[in-house]
Order: C-alpha cells, then sequence, then structure tokens
C-alpha cells in the first residue's frame, strides 16, 4: 500500500515527505492548493476537520498533524531506513523534548513570519511589522537556546540526527530562501554548522527538487 | 530513585503528575512561584532554558516539555499501572495526533485565557476583551471537532483513556472552575459526557487533593 500524502506544496507537509524518504517508504501526493481554498472543500475536511495540512491516507488508516505522523512511520519502520527515534528510551524521550521545543517555540513565530511576508502579499492583505518584529525576536531567543545546546551537541537531541532536527528543516529552509531571514541562522555558528548539516541531507535535496516550495 | 517534578502548583506540571500517579511512579515536588519570578532565576534557568515549567529529574536525566515527559513514563512504564499509549503502533498514531491537536489546537487559546483571566488580574496587568473573545472562539472551533469525535468514539484516540485524554485535564479544569467559562463543555453532549468521565478518575482527584491549583 503506497502511503498518499496531501499537500507536498507546503512547509508541514514536507516534513513528512522527508521522513517518508528517510525511511524509504514508498509514496503518492495529493495537490491541495490553500489559494483556492481547497483545504475548506467538504472532501478535504472530511479527512482533516480543522481544515490544515497535511494528512495522509494509508489504506485505510488516516492520520494528520504532521509530527504525529513522522512518529508513526519512524516507529512503524524502525529497522528501515535512518533510525530517526533513538537507540534508548532516554535517548527518545530527549527527541521528543525537542521535538515539542520546535513545534511550540520554532515554528510559531516562523509560520507567523510565513504568513506576514509570503501569504499575505499574495492574498492582498495588509503585514503587520510589529507582529514581524515580535516573531524575529521569539525565534531569535529560541534561536540562542539552540545555539548553547548545539555547541555541546552535534544534533539537537544527541549525536546523532533525529526527528527532532528533521522536523525544523521545511520551515528553516523559507527562513535561508524566501523569507530572507539567513541571518538568524548565520549569526549563531553552531546553529548555522547544524543548518549546513542537516539541510545537505540528500533526503531533504530530493524533497526540493520533487516537490519545488511554491512560497 | 524518584522522579522531581518542578511546578506542582501549576497547570502543565500537574499534566506530569497524573501521568506518573496512573503510572503509579513515585515523585517528589519542588515548588516554583511564578509570581516571584523563580522561573527566570539562573538556577532553574540551568534546568529549563526557556523559563518555562515543568521539568523533571530523575537521577542524572532531565527532560522538559510536559507532553514529552509523560510520553517516556508512559512508554518507560509500558506494562506498570494505565495502558496510556495504545496496543498497536495505528491506536499510539492516533494518540500522537489527539496530543498534538491537544497542544496546537486546544491549550494554546485555553492557556491564554488563563493568562488574560486569571494571571493578569494578579499581576495588575490590563486584560484585552478581544483576545478574549477570540480565544474563546478558537476553543469553542476546537470542541466542535471534540464533540463530533467523541460522538462516534468513547475517547478521543479510542475507546480507551489514553495520553491524548489525559493531556487535557489540568487546563480543562480551569475552564470548569476559576474561568468560569462551564458552557464550553456544558452545551456539548458529548464533550461533556467525556469530561465527566475522565475528570472523576481517582489519578486526578488525587492531584487536586494533594496540589491544589493555585490559579
Amino acid at each position: 500500500m503506497v502511503v498518499k500524502v496531501y499537500g507536498p506544496d507546503y512547509g508541514s507537509p514536507k516534513r513528512v515527505i522527508l521522513c517518508l524518504i528517510e525511511k524509504e517508504i514508498d509514496y503518492e501526493t495529493v495537490d491541495v492548493d490553500l489559494f483556492k481554498g481547497e483545504h475548506r472543500s467538504p472532501q478535504y475536511l472530511q479527512l482533516q476537520p480543522f481544515g490544515v495540512l497535511p494528512v495522509i491516507e494509508d489504506g485505510d488508516y488516516k492520520l494528520y498533524e504532521s509530527r504525529a505522523i513522522i512518529r508513526y512511520y519512524a516507529e512503524k519502520y524502525k529497522s528501515q531506513g535512518s533510525e530517526l527515534l533513538g537507540k534508548t528510551i532516554e535517548e527518545r524521550g530527549l527527541i521528543e523534548q525537542w521535538l515539542d521545543v520546535e513545534a511550540h517555540n520554532f515554528q510559531p513565530p516562523l509560520y507567523d513570519l510565513v504568513v506576514q511576508l509570503l501569504i499575505n502579499p499574495k492574498m492582498g492583505v495588509a503585514s503587520d511589522p510589529k507582529r514581524i518584529q515580535e516573531d524575529e525576536e521569539k525565534l531569535a531567543k529560541t534561536l540562542d537556546v539552540y545555539e548553547e545546546r548545539l555547541s555541546v551537541s552535534k544534533y539537537l537531541a544527541s549525536d546523532a540526527f533525529s526527528l527532532a532536527d528533521l522536523s525544523h528543516i521545511p520551515f528553516s529552509n523559507y527562513l535561508m530562501t524566501t523569507l530572507k531571514k539567513e541571518y538568524l541562522i548565520r549569526e549563531r555558528k553552531n546553529v548555522s554548522r547544524w543548518w549546513d548539516d542537516i539541510s545537505s541531507r540528500p533526503s531533504w535535496k530530493k524533497v526540493l527538487e520533487l516537490h519545488p516550495p511554491v512560497l
């Protein structure tokens, strides 16, 4: 059964696709155009009642929330492809910690920057300079903690690449490209070294090649 | 080794304590007074660099982010106390999905209501009626999805109580008590039935008895 991933054009579904490639799992994609409001169609809301991306279908099994999906596949195919959940329960605990830090301290301000600077202009909506500044300040504080952590650890959870690092890649890519906020990464030596490492993985290059970002 | 939980007075650390009681794991608590700024002390920031609650110490092992902590203990003591992570990988997938829905769609507006209506008045800070209204609207939309889900499933992820349900208890308790927003639960038949069920567990009664909420 081939996994069906909805919304490959956007950031959060790329988190899932990146994980599937790392785990050597076949998938196909179903386009969902946010700018045409396809995430609000009755058919899509049947699959994902909050109207957000992504969702996957795997035979009869349906799952949403990108980080739940990557946990599921990393666990289900534990011994196939890259090991992404650590070798011990203690390592997995730290991976979960940094996955939640990403979800609560990294993604929210960065997602809002994407809305303010990339989505609003396309929709003809005015952006809010005060919010942009606050987002950058929040992100800078989070990255200060990362800088400290990455000065003693090669990756966030341990010396091995894991779901915690993987989960950062698609939205960090906006920082480094269309958002033009490279400085947030480049001004921090260890964060910069970490980004160069994780973004040069063949899996991410393949994601960019197969599913070029539309934002 | 007894698990040390920081900040038992508040909502997120209660998520951890509730899980430890369900799993029959001994713990002790360390008070952290947010109103005295103790979460900003250099000692606390050594343990939790973002300055938020909770954090645990278990011998040399330290972990933060409440949902990472409950996943860790539910996994580590899988066969002890209540089963909270499901019987299959697919069930765990759905538990992870609803844990992330709680973290992204339920907790943020509810946490902001706690700030606006319970914390700000104590700090002499004015509350923002527009934000309060927006928070209630967001929470209502989330609970509409829950109502639908709970019309076909006894608990959020399956017919068995899990971490996904547990994670909702401490902050829902504010809704039903000091926030005086019972209507959000009571106007929804299945959400109301679910709340009565999960909040009447002996574990939660014990948490309230041992660590009465300060908010």
